[in-house]
């Protein structure tokens, strides 16, 4: 009675509580939807495309953004500026800037942030490719967009020292109110940077 | 610049999101995870699992629980009461009541719940393969356990009618308090129901 699931339902179960943010209530509620047959070919779809991310899949060797074929889209795109470098944290960052369409330049993709609290270092980053990729001076801007955190404010102090020689001008993304939000619901820390970094009307 | 996802990321994102519970932001911060590598197997692990998933279960054709051998663990348990029949509307259902160890004797899973709504009619249920398996009378009591919904409701008065002629004893889940809870937050059908429920101390 210890165990009235079949050996292959709780193997998925297991696998999909592997996942973050989904633990073993909703893996399970997943797994027998999949069994369920609402839809009949879920399963076997998302097994496929599951192969399919890992076999089709690769780090560009200029941006190590994620792509298919390499160098990636953005890295062989001869019309987008070839002076200006975003350096971001995840592939999914280059999704946001280029969802935005302010930037048409270049990318380079560090894959984390530093965190000497997860033990990460600026060794586990794509970091020298960085420094080796713009040591020539052809950028004459670098943006360093990291995240808004803690790692990500890390990050960009430590590549402020390292990329410091290479000629660009190195930026970072402006802090303040996010579009759309109210004053009173905004926190301390957000305000004070809006207040340093007010601009003339 | 449309799409910048890479097509076997975009897919999987796709097919995640078919997923109850799954939004598109789930669905490629998922992506990205598994991409990511930090854990190196769980994608092609995920993959086998949905592929087993398929091929090894089916339907036990004495209850309809899900299970890799037919008939399942409990239908071909001859220690447990073979007198006794709990009709619940999902599998989980049957985890669920395992789990409480307060009940020895056998199941039928209906896979559902009469729905006018969502169009969900007693033939789409396995109702018919129960009414034939209890037309012998081999059962002396059921316990029908459907969901407290107006939808498991409903099922429990049809089930009700269509099992009149079946010799046993037909019997529903107390309504009550659940334990550990608040009368404050108690809803009030859930209270008015533990009301005219009460029982001598």
């Amino acid at each position: 009675m210890a165990n009235i699931l079949p050996r292959s339902v709780q193997r998925l179960i297991n696998e999909l509580s592997r996942l973050p943010g989904i633990g073993p209530k909703s893996a399970s509620r997943l797994t027998f939807y999949l069994l369920r047959g609402t839809d009949q070919t879920l399963a076997l779809d998302l097994s496929e495309a599951l192969v399919a991310l890992k076999e089709n899949t690769k780090f560009c060797s200029v941006c190590y953004n994620i792509t298919e074929s390499d160098p990636c889209e953005v890295c062989s795109n001869t019309e987008r500026d070839e002076t200006l470098l975003c350096v971001v944290e995840e592939p999914l960052d280059v999704v946001a800037i280029e969802r935005s369409r302010a930037f048409t330049g270049r990318y380079h993709v560090l894959h984390g942030a530093i965190s000497p609290v997860e033990g990460i270092g600026p060794d586990d980053l794509y970091i020298e490719p960085l420094i080796r990729r713009v040591e020539d001076g052809r950028f004459t801007e670098i943006i360093i967009a990291t995240n808004a955190t803690l790692e990500g404010d890390t990050t960009t102090r430590y590549l402020e020292r390292r990329l410091a020689g290479s000629g660009a001008r190195l930026t970072s993304l402006a802090r303040g109110l996010s579009v759309g939000s109210d004053l009173e619901y905004t926190d301390e820390v957000t305000l004070s940077r809006a207040l340093n970094g007010r601009q003339k009307l």
